[in-house]
């Protein structure tokens, strides 16, 4: 009994990946598998339950607390980015290196077509028995809406694009939370509040088009239904809506970046060792993910203080 | 690849605010601005869904939870005031330049303003479809709610004004929150749990009249509602209501602030240091917001320490 | 303006009371006040608005988010007992003079009672509206139970004693919550954490009798109604169930805290500075309430390690 | 009046159990109790009021909020495991000693059961009100769903076994919160975020047969059920289901853990106080629960350093 732990350490260590963008890339992929799972088998359990066994509040209670638990499972390896439109802002503020983007957004992708696959196989009597076997993409038994976002009757192309500024402020608010000189937010809570935000677009800005702010798990679920048995039908609804979700993020998340930044982190005052850390933050490693740089920013100001006052610096 | 954070940071440097009064401003302005697009956002998204997008309960998380993110992103440069009235409360307490007042105000009015333009784009088809074209402030098609207060059927005048005790409750909580005296909370919660304070005044003081605790979060999508179709009827229902949540609030927080301040924290202990503290809070930096205060008194305590016992305080 | 902090700081300091207990009995009073406002207003606003502005969530979210305000707001003053039984079950371990507790449950019982009157005030005319005047205690328009806790129609003398096992479980785990030598809660959570207790009560054993769990709380706006027009019903209904919320509590708080004790709190293994502790534990103030003991302690050990360790401990 | 706590420590100390392992099977007897109580009150209250007294979303609160306490009350103890899966997982990783895992399962199986008991004399009325004193299994009035899962009518056998991968996710997420090297979750929080993870699964997995995730926890209410008056019925439904959620949960729990492992953990960069970490591990009592693991490792991190740098390591 004793040897036990020694054993099964071992042997799991004959699995261990040495490359750390491989590890970060099971992360992500992992992390947005769970979200979807949650998130789609909320709205698949209200939707084939007709409301006996949840309500709209429980779709979005599903879909904010799914993605807390896949940052919370990939956030000590890849920072738990688990949205492309995500990375390419942390890319575009110099805190991501841009090689990295492609492997991540794939990642995700596959992350959340398997985790829509799951919640189908989950929910595979259930569909049966709602539907009656048939797999609709619009009408009242339609389940297409259980595993990606389509456009309410009323939205018109234009109002579609305009709810796009809710991506916008989507990312403002993560940045916020990332941003260490504004706030102080105890640490190991940032998946949490994200979660929280989440939440806070699906009881505000959810009805239009039902917020999709992450262009893999808007995508990867949608390939799964085209190829699952909803068809063709998953592209063409909506007057072809689907490039929408996948498209209007990044512009709107570049939007809410720039905002942030120009609004508020543009004038965070300089302090000495502030201006040290935008020297030193060229290294990729430091920006990668804003737990890191929390921890690194820290031991430079310890470094800084011991330094002679007269130093070079 | 490497040289990107040099550049993006020196391209926003560029931008930088050197006035603090300034930067304040904005940041009140952002967060305000924040709080209405989810508020006014989960109030438009339960009314023009007529029920099936949410619940009376997913309107307040979303006013709750959209305070919290407004809060969040202005907090580390302002100290996420808000509110005309917890300002004026501050300035009255000494805690807060009189000068600002005005400018923080105007800051917050057209936020919330901005804010109300900006969920009316959102939900413009929503609207158009829930209404057929009818901008009502009154009767079952009624839109106005969604951006300003207004009184229930049943509430007589007098009602209406007792109804204002509600807010000195909120702002005799929200100085309970910020007297570092009174109870350890964590550094950094202050703005989820006012967002909780908020929600608790949903649920238990809402269905009078909306509990508008906020005169700059009423009065500028009431202005809003005015210029886009609502009309003149959004100042006349309810009996000329308009100017009561503009003024009664200032009254119920002068009210709450005041019964806070006698029934608790005038009765403090003093210590030794406290002594200190009351001293050069005159300094009007020091007590700008709670959240330099406690770091402000704890560098202070350090200094005590270091200084000889029998000096000269 | 520069002069000002010192002005209003020096002027709340007149109104300043000497009197430790009596400060205490002030927090104790405010506490409640407010959980009643926010717990009686939150099913005020469900039953005079026919359930449109809530439902039973929401009435169970207000007595519990109004009671975390309640203690939030009293806490660092008398440790937010806000309880008679919670006070008497403090008493019975030691950790609270005896001396206290009538002053305590006086301030309680005047804090709830006058919170019942200004739930009355503020929804005066929404209860006039739902009620056409006639104050009932009984029937589809009773009022009653937004103050005071009343059985449900199915309950049996016998099944409304057995339920009171559920306030042994409320007072269990509130000695959990402060018992530092069982687990990590971080402090300054101990409020949430309560006022989550009470939402679970809420949603697990509310549809007997409305979990009163607080005499003071039950008693007090039981008084007001029977002033405020209700009359003599308010004792005689259910069999004259009135004085069941006001001894039940008691007995099953004992219990509850005597099981938390014996089948965990007496088997935590003794350390050697803990011995010190049980010690000193004599001393009234060390022990009043939780917050200020979890502060003692640490202090003390630090004391110990300072000593020789071939000391007389 | 002041001696009294020396009177009343020392007589619970008499009542102390000196065996650490017999403290541990009351402690987790008493937490999983908590949570059966909690829990099953909730579904009781929900299904015997037909609704009016709260909703699905109210019972999965329950569910949640019950946990939580229940680990609240464990945690310092015996680690709250609560779950017999959760142990074998534990020791199937070499962090908990096999032979614990019998007692472990025994206690919580006793909590179990005596939980389920507590909730049928809690609403004893209620249920023989409800029901017309008829027990049932099945129908509109069935009420053996209160205490332990069964399936839904359109779930098939397959669809039954496949709906366990959620258990894997279950555990593969508590791992996720117990890995010290993967996210800075604060020391404390641990349970509350469990608690968390079982309202999702509730809001995301419950429709099909009501998410066993807990052996002992269903178990022990189904032999109560059987004992009490729902007779051989509660083995014989869903073509005899109760072995499901007995034996699925330790399958999908392996999966989970070792999907966890394998995806994750293994992949951890290793540091060289990490190794010596491991191998200390093989010592039972510092790897039996996260909570004196994370403590531990601080202190050996320590002693490290003090090592001069050239010693054998």
């Amino acid at each position: 009994d004793d040897r036990k732990p020694d054993t099964m350490e071992r042997l799991l260590r004959r699995f261990r990946i040495r490359s750390q963008l491989a590890r970060e890339c099971v992360a992500e992929f992992l992390g947005l598998y769970i979200a979807v799972v949650f998130g789609s088998g909320a709205a698949a359990q209200v939707i084939t339950s007709e409301g006996t066994h949840g309500s709209y509040l429980t779709i979005q209670l599903g879909s904010a607390l799914g993605a807390i638990f896949g940052m919370l499972v990939a956030q000590g390896v890849s920072g738990a980015h688990l949205n492309p439109v995500y990375s390419m802002s942390l890319c575009v503020l110099g805190r991501h290196p841009w090689t990295k983007l492609p492997l991540y957004s794939l990642s995700q992708l596959i992350g959340a077509f398997l985790g829509a696959g799951t919640v189908y196989l989950q929910y595979y009597d259930a569909i049966q028995a709602f539907t009656g076997g048939q797999l609709l993409v619009a009408g009242p038994n339609a389940t297409a809406g259980i595993f990606s976002s389509y456009p309410a009757e009323h939205l018109s192309f234009w109002g579609g694009l305009v709810d796009q500024v809710r991506i916008s402020l989507f990312l403002l608010c993560c940045m916020a939370l990332e941003d260490k000189r504004n706030g102080p937010l105890p640490d190991g809570l940032q998946p949490i509040v994200v979660g929280v935000l989440i939440l806070t677009m699906g009881v505000s800005m959810g009805s239009n088009c039902g917020f999709p702010l992450n262009p893999a798990r808007d995508l990867g679920p949608r390939l799964f239904t085209f190829i699952a048995g909803w068809g063709p039908e998953v592209f063409k609804a909506g007057g072809g809506w689907w490039w929408v979700p996948l498209v209007a993020p990044f512009v709107g998340g570049l939007l809410g970046t720039l905002t942030y930044e120009l609004l508020i982190e543009a004038h965070h005052p300089n302090t000495s060792n502030e201006e040290q850390n935008f020297q030193i933050s060229g290294n990729k490693s430091a920006h990668e993910n804003g737990l890191t740089h929390s921890i690194f920013s820290n031991l430079f100001i310890v470094k800084i203080r011991k330094k002679s006052p007269g130093g070079p610096f």
